[in-house]
Formats: structure tokens, C-alpha cells, sequence
């Protein structure tokens, strides 16, 4: 193409997407899914106030934000116990990792992750000329932290991605074994640790926050138990002299009045995020009870979402998964070994559960139809 | 600081930020300021319609947004009669720039600007490493085409950056001349057309939209006219290959589904649209009037505020403006010569330019007093 040079960088990336959204397979199919429970979004939606807030916030909305953040920084650092100037507010988890991967990672640096981890993070990486080292999970379906650990020193990583509680496979582990992680993470190397499932996680799995800390930065969100997916608020906390080199780079007016606004009000209601927690920790089960008694093994999860174990190879999982969209319920599945023999499902309400009870049964038996045929 | 290696780059930007926002001067006053008028915001506010959809959108926030965004992209290319492969949505204007910049700019690629213009763009450019060149202003205060196309030819630009309305001038080119230079961009540069004022400018400043054109990408934004900039949505018109290139870097999820939803229903609102440019008219016509009664002058502008000379030097100018802030309003002023002799008040409502028109006098006093003591 004439007329644009891009960046040799840019020419050598691949013109794929991370993610493909549920509004393109509605599309394609021509209509809404019965079910959306694909994205770990919460459909238990955000507090009542914050929608309130969010319809007020409507007549500023001619207004730009406010670059600092100032009123959401001060709310979470009383609400952490953490100054300030260890918090990092921004467009999503999404856009924080981007952020931090442009910080640290040029052509050729290494970064280590786990094979089948965040495909957005490796997305980032490779856009920033990142060389990427992935670690398998280990054969109980957690991160393999000594794996990790070993990569990022033999590579001499500049970044090394941990997600706890984890996305996909929803497993976790307790905070003394994080903690001995961010202990032993080798000079020069930052640990990202997504907790971005952290309020759904049972007492004891979040180390402490440390903003004293060099090697370490962790991001979390309230697209998740705070149901405001679509309004992009993600924050990081980290070591001030770190939270402030994101200034010489981040988009300082990316963050738009309305959702700074409404992200405010929802960390203002702990008490709907509670009950929100408790109908996750209900639907959890529940779907662990419809895996069950289709004969699949749901693996215990920490998140909002089951990843259930389809008992059989990758392409067997993803006929079932093809099939469940195919019935009108969006669900997603790990993409690489050994998680790919499992699809994940959203916690959803009891309607939206109603359906996958219905549905799953049908997909597993087409799938097996298709596997014999 | 150990722990983390940013990149050689970063460890050579600056700390400094492009703007600083409102908000953090009203902190630092203690107070609110009595009139906001500073930073081209539409004080008239979005549409009701889109204030609507944006309650109505609260309960859906909890999803993540389309990351095709499909819809307004649909409705875009029906509205500006283009196909909607050329269309891309994105984090305001901001945040395409620094898409654009990144798509193109590495270490040590040249880039042309005029001196004054737009910082943020200048911020992405330095963030990925590029070198600008800065042509100044012509003395009537209008961007200098020829100055710009011929630095992006000896410098072998990989960007120029122009803007038509010209903020911070408020001066403005006809479609013939921006055609023009449209036409004579030199082969390998990319012309940013930064067209954030299109919508308040008259009949005959915009060229046609021409997809096919492959050495341009033109940024419109819902920021302006349309009185959204708390939720962040801009566009940028480009050639399907260049707009096609953007997937492979930009946040695919970082539009917002309460943004979408926002944006599509105030596009849809063309009348209040047309409103809000009489009243920008007005309130132009209103400042200038202020500017006149107190022996200043106002430079025509085809956007939604007006630029005032000042009638000394850059010091003045500051003194006034400084003046002004302490005096309850807020207002901004160009960066350099020769634009930096004056002051830039954005449209106001009638209450709004009731402080000006009160404040003013009283700031020119003490600035001519400053100036002689």
C-alpha cells in the first residue's frame, strides 16, 4: 500500500484479533443469543447506584474527565489501604496491560506467560515486538508457578504474566504461595498479576498489597463482580516511582467522565457487590451440579465462571462449544492444552442457567453424533 | 529504580503531561470555577436523546461493547456517505492519534506539525520515538500549508499533522485549498487531517470524503459538536487498508458499551446538532463583542470558541489568562508565537459569558498593572 509506511513493527503483526465479540456471531446467525454467558461479564449487572449515577452523570457528559482520576484514586486508596500515588486508573485491564507492555517491552525483550493465558496480554506484547516464552499449566489445571518462575530468570523476562484467581480455568492458589512468587521473582523482571476475578476469590487467596514493592504490579477491574464491563475502568497497583512512568505514556484523557463517575459510585456500594458475590458463588454451583449430571467434571473455581472438563480430546470440546452457540448460548473455551479439553461458562442468572441445563445435554449429544460420524 | 527496565524510549520522555485538566486547578483553588470555557467543550450539552440513551444504557453495562462497533459504523457511512471499511471508532481523537502515530512512527522517523498546534499529537509522536519538525503559524494566524507540505517533503515525513477549523486559532482553509494540499501530500507521508471543529464550520471548509485516497486519514469526534467528551468516542475516515491496519494494534474492547450507545443516539439527533451550532454562532458573536468593548480583537473562527489578541506579548497574554483562572474561569491560550499573544475562550452559555464579560475587564487591569510594576 502506498501512501502509509508503516512501522516494520506494525507490518509484521498479524492481522487477527484477540477476541471475537458475541455481537458477531449474532450477526452471523441473524439473531440475539438466549444466553450470554461467554465473557465472564456479570449479569448480575452493576448496583443500582451506579446506574443511578451513571443516568445522572449523563447531563456532564459534555465535560471531559478528569486526567488525574483524582476522586476515584482517593476512593480506592482508602478502600485498599494503599496511597494514592500506588494507583493507577485506566481504559479497562485491556488498556492498562497495553500500557504496561509499551513501558517495559521493545523489539526482542522477552516476556514469559502461560500457554493458554490471556490471549490480550500476548496481543499486547507482539505489538510492542515482545518475544513471547509460554509455560504449560500444569496437570491441575493451575499456572505453574516454578515454571514460571525458572522462564522468566533463563529468559532474563522483562515482564512475566500471572493471573490468580485464573482466567480460563478458574483455579487458584492461596496467598502465601502468590506471596512466595513475588518474593522470588528474578531482578529486573515485573510480575503482572491480574486479579481481575479477585472479589470473587474465598478469604486468603490475595497477598497483601505492597506499594513498596518494585517487582510487581497488579491490576484489577470493575468489569467484573462491579457488572461495568462496558463502561472501561481498570486500575493497577504499584510502586509510585512505577504508577508514575505510566504518565509519560498513557492517553491522560482516555478515561471519560461518565464512567469515572459511575465506577465511583459502584465501589461506593460494597454492599451490592457482596450480594453480587453470593449469587456467583450460587451459580457456580449450579453449574457444577448441570456439568455433573451431564457426566462432565466441572473444575473448582474461584472466578465468575466454571470451566468444565468435556472428558474428551480438544476437538470433541470445541464441537460442543460450536454447538451450544449453535442453540443460542454464547459461551467461550480455553485455547490451548491441556484447558482446551474444556469449555467455560459464565455465571449466569437462573434464567440464563435454565437454558445451558437444556442445551448442554443436546450439544453433548450432537457432539458425540459428530465425533462417531 | 530496580525491579522494572522500562524501555530506552521511555527513559527518555519527559514527565511533563500535554494538559492539565480543570479539575486539578479547581482542587488546587478549593472552588469550582463560576465558568468553564476552556478546554472547547460543548457547554450546550449533549442531546436529550443521547442523554437518554445513555440512562437507558446504564443497565446494560455490564457488557462489554461491541469491538466491531458495528453499529455506529453502520450508521456513520450512511450519515457521511461513505463505505464502513473506512470508518474507525475509537477512544476520542486522543486516542486515534496515538493508533495513527503508532502504526507509522518508530525511533527517529520524522514528523511535521505546525509550531502550536495540537500537543497531545506531538506527545504521541515523542512516545514511539518520532522527531518532529515544527513550521510556524503564517501571521494571519492560519496554518501554513505550503511551510507544512514542504517540511514533509525535505524531511521525508512519515506524518503531517494539519487541522481545519484550527484549534487553537479558530481560523479555517475552504475546501479548495485543503483539497490542494490534499493533492500535493508528498508520496510515503500520511496527512492527519484533524477535523475535531467540522461541524461548526461553514459551508465549503470541508473537502469531500474521498475513501480512496490513500495518502490521508481525516479525525472527527463526538467530543464537540455532539457534547460528548466525557465518553470518549471519536472517528477517523481512511482507506480501507489503513483502517483495516489499525486492528492489529488498537484495544479491540476499548469502546465502551454506555459510550456506543451514546454516541449512535446523539448522531441520530441532527436537530439538536444544528441547535447547538446557532449557539455556538452566537456565542462566538458574543465574545467577539467582548473581546471588542474592551479594546481587543477577536480572530474569526470557524469553531466552537473564539481566540483573542491580546494586543502585547506572550507575557500579557499569560498575565490575563492567569488573571482570569484566579478570577473564577476558566480559559486556555496557545502555546506559541504567534498565537501566544492571545487568549482562546470557548463558546459559552449566557451565563458564562456574563463572567467573562465581567472578568475580563478586571483581568486586563490587573495585567496592565502587573505589567508596569
Amino acid at each position: 500500500m502506498t501512501g502509509t509506511r508503516l512501522t516494520s513493527l506494525v507490518q509484521g503483526l498479524p492481522a487477527t484479533v484477540p477476541f471475537v465479540g458475541p455481537e458477531t456471531k449474532e450477526r452471523a446467525r441473524g439473531q440475539r443469543f438466549a444466553a450470554r454467558v461467554g465473557a465472564n461479564e456479570s449479569v448480575f449487572g452493576p448496583s443500582p447506584v451506579a446506574m443511578q449515577a451513571i443516568a445522572d452523570a449523563a447531563k456532564e457528559a459534555w465535560m471531559y474527565g478528569d486526567p488525574e482520576n483524582f476522586e476515584l484514586k482517593q476512593m480506592l486508596a482508602a478502600h485498599l489501604d494503599v496511597p494514592p500515588e500506588a494507583i493507577l486508573v485506566g481504559e479497562g485491564i485491556d488498556g492498562l496491560l497495553g500500557y504496561t507492555v509499551r513501558l517495559v517491552v521493545g523489539p526482542g525483550d522477552r516476556v514469559v506467560t502461560s500457554d493458554g493465558a490471556y490471549p490480550t496480554f500476548n496481543y499486547h506484547v507482539a505489538g510492542f515486538g515482545g518475544t513471547l516464552t509460554k509455560v504449560p499449566f500444569r496437570s491441575d489445571d493451575r499456572e505453574d508457578i516454578e515454571a514460571l518462575l525458572t522462564a522468566a530468570s533463563e529468559t532474563d523476562a522483562k515482564l512475566v504474566y500471572f493471573c490468580n484467581p485464573d482466567n480460563p480455568m478458574g483455579t487458584w492458589y492461596e496467598a502465601d504461595r502468590v506471596q512466595d512468587m513475588i518474593d522470588r521473582v528474578p531482578d529486573g523482571t515485573l510480575l503482572v498479576l491480574d486479579e481481575a476475578y479477585a472479589e470473587f476469590a474465598p478469604e486468603g487467596t490475595l497477598p497483601p498489597l505492597d506499594p513498596d514493592a518494585l517487582n510487581i504490579i497488579r491490576m484489577r477491574t470493575f468489569s467484573k463482580a462491579y457488572g461495568l464491563a462496558g463502561l472501561r475502568v481498570g486500575y493497577a497497583i504499584g510502586h509510585p516511582d512505577l504508577i508514575r512512568a505510566f504518565d509519560r505514556i498513557r492517553n491522560h484523557f482516555g478515561m471519560g467522565r461518565v464512567s469515572q463517575t459511575g465506577a465511583l459510585a459502584a465501589l461506593h456500594d460494597q454492599e451490592w457487590l457482596r450480594d453480587v458475590v453470593g449469587k456467583v458463588a450460587a451459580s457456580r454451583d449450579r453449574i457444577s451440579e448441570i456439568a455433573l449430571s451431564n457426566g462432565l467434571t466441572p473444575i473448582p473455581s474461584a472466578a465468575n465462571f466454571v470451566t468444565i472438563d468435556c472428558g474428551q480430546d480438544a476437538a470433541f470440546a470445541k464441537t460442543v462449544l460450536d454447538q451450544m452457540v449453535d442453540r443460542g448460548v454464547f459461551v467461550r473455551m480455553p485455547f490451548a492444552a491441556p484447558g482446551n479439553r474444556c469449555i467455560r461458562i459464565t455465571c449466569g442468572t437462573d434464567a440464563d442457567l435454565d437454558v445451558v441445563a437444556r442445551v448442554l445435554p443436546e450439544a453433548l449429544d450432537a457432539a458425540r453424533a459428530h465425533t462417531k460420524s
